[in-house]
């Protein structure tokens, strides 16, 4: 790997910074505003723009040529390769349900191109990590994780965010895998990916994903040995359709499922 | 109450000795069967039988004439007033997926009727119990817990376990709910009715439930201030179809909208 240690470090004092705002700030009363006019439901958490404002100050104090993209704030654009992809909360309806599984999504950007992540579960005590070959769990012993083995559809844990999200014909493209999976589990955002990571759900399939969604999980996903891509089986992120097997076998059957 | 304090006590007991089955295979390789010949999906962990097993060895060496009625192994008749309900592990598909929002159920029923419930969630650390109208979060310190003052559909959080296992008119019953209500969240068995006992979700409702999966949330919910029956509006427990709210007014309202 060529990143210098240093910028894999700050990654973690990043997430520290954010848990250190949103953990004390769950299960509290929050306050929401909604912030998507269009009418769906988007609520915007204190802990959300108070751990993206703490994770902004660090990157400005320490490398202040970095860009940063977060979901709450206007991005800034980098003075060279690195950029700072960041969501403060993503799983905001899961917070404000009381459920522990929200997570904080971090992603280390070189020339436009996540190269490392990080998938933190404040309320779990549980941190996922992804660089170059190598992907952990701190939680908080330290531990190399991999996804399963699965080969097969059939054999396979599949999980989406909202089966009521899909648009036009995914809905039907969805319904064609949840058939042929052996089980589906709903409303997990990106914890769901950081269980992929750690071999306990095989498959996941979403979309409408924004790139704060979806970049950390890459590295996380792929440095445990799996495959994360799109519906048509390519690298094509932009339509926020995201498609991540525990291997290139239930990959493959997932794409051939989704555009048969 | 008229319970004798050592029957609380005892409660707790089989939940930690239940916790000493489940929580060490948690997210390790576990052995499933599929013990639903009709083709469902329905996996029967080693934790699920020995932690029943570990809770009625406890129940026939210092109670030996409570019944006990158990998801795994055949019922135990009462030889007095007092039997105990028992589920050992409610979400088994969580369970396999690697997902900590399992729970044990544990009930207290006395002439049949459930008088206290323990839910306890091992991989979270959390138990919510009820008694008459004492309901606590023991997480490990203890706290009095109370259902949210939510009195209206369209500020509800709601909760089913999966959309897909409605049979018949449920769906169209269940989505006339999900249209009104805030947000909703799917996925968390007997957890669901947790967080609404401590606040965070308002309204749950599900169909299909066996005596084992509703007989101890019904204490829990009762005892924080929430309201549990089925989609009449009644008491009838008995056709599965089960529906809690955080107020009356809420499950006034949700009673209304399933029967419109």
């Amino acid at each position: 790997m060529s990143l210098a240690p240093d910028l894999i470090d700050f990654a973690h004092t990043l997430a520290d910074a954010a848990r250190a705002e949103t953990l004390g700030r769950f299960r509290q009363a929050v306050e929401t505003a909604n912030k998507d006019e269009g009418g769906g439901f988007d609520p915007v958490t204190e802990a959300d723009r108070a751990a993206e404002r703490a994770m902004r100050a660090l990157i400005e104090r320490h490398h202040p040529g970095h860009g940063v993209k977060g979901e709450e704030f206007p991005e800034r654009p980098s003075a060279g390769r690195y950029a700072w992809g960041l969501d403060p909360i993503d799983g905001t309806r899961a917070f404000i349900c009381g459920l522990p599984s929200w997570v904080t999504l971090i992603a280390l950007l070189e020339d436009d191109r996540p190269v490392a992540g990080i998938i933190d579960a404040p309320a779990l005590g549980e941190r996922y990590s992804g660089l170059s070959d190598e992907a952990h769990l701190d939680a908080p012993g330290r531990r190399p994780i991999r996804t399963s083995g699965c080969r097969s559809l059939g054999d396979a844990r599949l999980s989406t965010t909202d089966p009521f999200l899909f648009v036009g014909d995914e809905e039907a493209r969805f319904a064609r895998l949840r058939g042929a999976a052996r089980t589906v589990r709903y409303g997990l955002d990106g914890y769901a990916y950081a269980r992929l990571a750690a071999g306990s759900i095989d498959l996941v399939a979403e979309s409408g994903l924004k790139p704060y969604d979806y970049e950390a999980l890459i590295p996380v996903v792929r440095a445990a040995g799996g495959v994360i891509g799109d519906w048509q089986g390519g690298d094509d992120f932009g339509a926020g359709r995201v498609l991540a097997a525990a291997t290139p076998w239930l990959f493959e059957e997932a794409v051939d499922i989704l555009n048969r």
